[in-house]
């Protein structure tokens, strides 16, 4: 860990809602929008850039919904180009936009790179320097901040330096108040981007300095890092590192390198960093992506251990083999379970569950059986929190089942390319000795099951109702076997206060889903017993 | 794009089989492991580390596999540890395995950072000193290469420099032929990696000094290549970046980093580097994980194209956003359709589909509509390029259905708890006028729909029997309506020459799975027909 005594305060800028929703497969609505940006200024984002006035109608609608913020720190960017080539910038339709739609400040991006210049918009050199100066000159007119984004900055420095500064000087002789560089292809190196923000940063001392990168070199941290550590104080990016092709600089990396490891104020306080894990699964939410397993930080791995080595010695002292705490980031240490790990990892779990139990050592290798037979047919724990503590209270003799099932039976027709299809099940469960037999209609054939087993089982067991099932996932385990193949089932469910994750294996999805979903209920009912119980609930994490 | 005249040769060193196989959640088998280490030869990896004899059944078998390799190039590495405190070096069963179980070369790690050894370990400082000695001149004595793995050494050298440079000498003065420093925690930042490696180079100008770095400050990539600038001619990492937590550094993008953009030779031939996307998505394949569709260099999104700015600037000189050409890695650029995209996206796409068709104003118009449309129920077009191709095709008026669904009627049911379930379905179909009415059993109401629409299809398509379905996904796509809500199907098909994705919506489950069926029975028919006739046939990628 390097600690610093950089005195500067480095400011955020977030693109997740413009940059960010240029990521394949991102679609966000204008109410989305806003309520990501609430939260981004909940966090105590300095800048976040809204959209592109114009641009789509959703971007337009955003804009109006922001009109009645009333945010304290946080201030609302817009994002367009320079004016366009043939007309003064007072005339300039989209600039207009820029100023009416009631943001902030203003960011406009311009061509720094000659050959985009001449070839991309097809002018001469000189034309763009003055639609450079005159379209900032104009926005200084009208509104507070002016940033300017020079595009292919890096790549236009390496090309022409002369010309790549020349359209800085344009823009910081109208009065920019921020020069961002750009690494719009994201092919550059963290060398190289500190060297020229170097040279940028010693020319205009008085300036901010800015730095937007992107991912395509694997290097988008690495080289905001960079540029931070050559001078520059305004750190570009999204949450997740969303954004076109490979993404933008991920800012929920950036800030804790920022905050913990270079000691450099980003005006992110020590509890604001504890919501950064939030801040990540939110952002994924309203993204409909799922996340990033791996992912530095906040992702669910980025504290596990696997190997046995590496478990018994977090055990001694955590931070022996964890590069900061993650609880400053709120996260949380996993042990994980796998046919690699044997006794001490699920030792480790089982203490985690049961922190007071006599740890019998016949019912660990009794578990450790039982999980290598379950892995061998395609179960996977890591992702199932509960489903793995529920086979770990079965191995320990803690379990007693709440329902046995019977017969299910699923119904599914379609009549006609046009017809909506038709759902439906029939569960038959013994409930404490009581046979119930209930149906259910259903819009396809998983909404029908779950919607007749808790037919059947929330007399029995009230608590059920407030229980819901928020994702579910379903995994192809061998592209070998065609549709013949096992498939793997993962459910997510919530009931307001917990969520877990529950796993079912089989060849027939809906027999998957059904142990899935029979898993999720039957940990709800467990859990509603501990608690009533007064026993510590360990959960994957809270709401 | 930096271009040095660095001459040295920089080793790579591939630890997929052994650092990857710690990633949360993946498993390989002895057989899986094999696979892996051909490809990676076969690749030109000078090393391939392929598992710790005597830690699991799976790496003792993997190795007994790979006694009869002949590879010209690669060296097969057995992974270990120093010899355990209080015994002799020779009397190590640990040092005896890895000598005895046929590797090229062994690599054992040992403790650099002085609390890990009292802490850890539980020995004192001289006593570690000792054993990484008296280990590698044992190992000396019996195979040819030995190198050795400081663990945590950027820890321990900002710790206890003194101490961390004495485990090196240690292992320098007993012989070994190269000293790899590893950022086992990965918090290290790439500046503090130069410097260090810098030293360490200084003092040992005539060993190899490698770097072995992890993803957990979202650097890995930065921090090998920051140790390459630095002096370092080995660096060691995983394909896509497997490993435990947060991963390793990413061989597949290290690997064009080095070649293309630091001009740096890795013995990875232009030929080679061509092969980069294929390893990448092997590995994916035989680790069973999804592709990281934003992966840098080799990503399905890598060298995509959303925002109509960019589309239409691409197409004039694509060198203007692609920060390497992506045929040089294996990979292509991709037109993306979006609600973002417009007219010029659908222009692009399709001239693509068709060069020489004559663009139709009204069907474009007609397309942009229906795709809004579609994706306003939740399509998405991205993952799913048969399914869009179907739909730009029913725009301009060039396709024609090959089959008519009646309707299909899907039977599920299971008795008791451990009985398996039994699935029926049932489809009605018209194709060339004529009603078509079959049924099957299926494992699972998937494979029973499957079998079911290929029976009632094959009489008068024989081309479908070469067709399978390669993969299925399922998404919900909103998290607010539990089961209730809509899910959307990808569904990849091959047939042996090609592969493509189709996509289907529904709340249904089997609806979902139906449609994207579907089009992926009428793009194979499509595509065969195209072939028969001699049409240019485009396709997501080729096998």
């Amino acid at each position: 860990m390097i600690m610093t005594t950089d005195v500067r305060r480095i400011q955020l800028y977030d693109t997740t809602l413009r940059d960010g929703a240029q990521s394949a497969g991102i679609h966000f609505s204008a109410e989305d929008k806003k309520r990501i940006a609430r939260r981004l200024a909940s966090f105590g984002m300095d800048w976040i850039e809204g959209g592109w006035p114009g641009a789509s109608p959703t971007d337009d609608c955003f804009f109006e919904l922001m009109r009645d913020r009333a945010w304290s720190h946080s201030r609302l960017v817009a994002f367009g180009s320079t004016a366009r080539p043939g007309h003064p910038a007072s005339e300039d339709p989209g600039l207009a936009r820029l100023v009416a739609c009631g943001a902030d400040a203003v960011c406009i991006f311009g061509k720094s790179w000659d050959l985009h210049v001449t070839t991309g918009l097809g002018i001469d050199l000189q034309t763009n320097l003055d639609l450079v100066r005159e379209s900032v000159a104009w926005l200084k007119l009208h509104v507070d901040t002016v940033l300017f984004d020079a595009e292919h900055f890096f790549d236009g420095y390496a090309a022409n330096r002369d010309y790549a500064m020349q359209v800085l000087a344009a823009a910081a002789d109208a009065g920019a108040d921020s020069l961002v560089l750009c690494d719009t292809n994201g092919g550059s190196l963290p060398e190289q981007i500190g060297a020229c923000v170097r040279q940028v940063v010693a020319r205009y001392p008085d300036l901010t300095i800015g730095i937007h990168a992107h991912n395509d070199s694997e290097m988008a941290v690495a080289n905001a890092v960079s540029a931070v550590s050559a001078g520059a104080s305004h750190v570009q990016g999204t949450i997740n590192g969303l954004g076109e092709r490979c993404g933008n600089t991920n800012l929920i990396s950036v800030i804790p390198v920022l905050k913990l490891k270079m000691g450099v104020n980003c005006g992110v306080s020590t509890e604001s960093l504890r919501k950064l894990r939030r801040l990540s699964t939110f952002v994924n939410e309203m993204a409909n992506q799922l996340p990033w397993q791996h992912q530095p930080f906040v992702g669910q791995n980025a504290f596990a251990h696997k190997g046995g080595i590496h478990v018994s010695a977090v055990r001694k002292a955590s931070h022996l083999y964890e590069h900061i705490d993650p609880a400053s980031v709120g996260n949380a240490q996993r042990v994980l379970v796998s046919n690699q790990a044997g006794r001490s990892n699920i030792l480790a779990k089982l203490q985690q569950l049961e922190p007071d139990a006599i740890v019998d050592d016949a019912a660990v290798v009794r578990a450790v059986q039982r999980i290598k037979e379950m892995e061998a047919t395609g179960y996977a724990f890591e992702g199932a929190d509960a489903s793995f503590q529920l086979l770990l209270r079965r191995a320990t003799g803690q379990f007693r089942r709440h329902f046995e099932l019977v017969s299910f039976r699923v119904y599914d027709e379609k009549r006609g390319h046009d017809e909506a299809p038709e759902s439906e099940a029939t569960v038959q469960v013994r409930v404490n000795g009581r046979l119930l037999h209930t149906a259910a209609l259903g819009s396809g054939p998983v909404n029908a099951m779950d919607k007749a087993l808790r037919a059947a089982l929330t007399g029995a067991y009230p608590g059920l109702e407030d229980m819901r099932l928020t994702d579910f996932k379903v995994r192809v385990l061998s592209t070998k076997d065609a549709t013949e193949a096992a498939v793997r089932v993962l459910i997510e469910s919530s009931d307001g206060v917990r969520k877990w994750n529950t796993v079912g294996v089989s060849t027939d999805v809906l027999e998957a889903t059904y142990r899935a979903l029979n898993d999720a209920i039957e940990y709800k009912l467990v859990m509603d017993q501990v608690a009533s119980e007064g026993e510590q609930v360990i959960t994957d994490g809270s709401l």
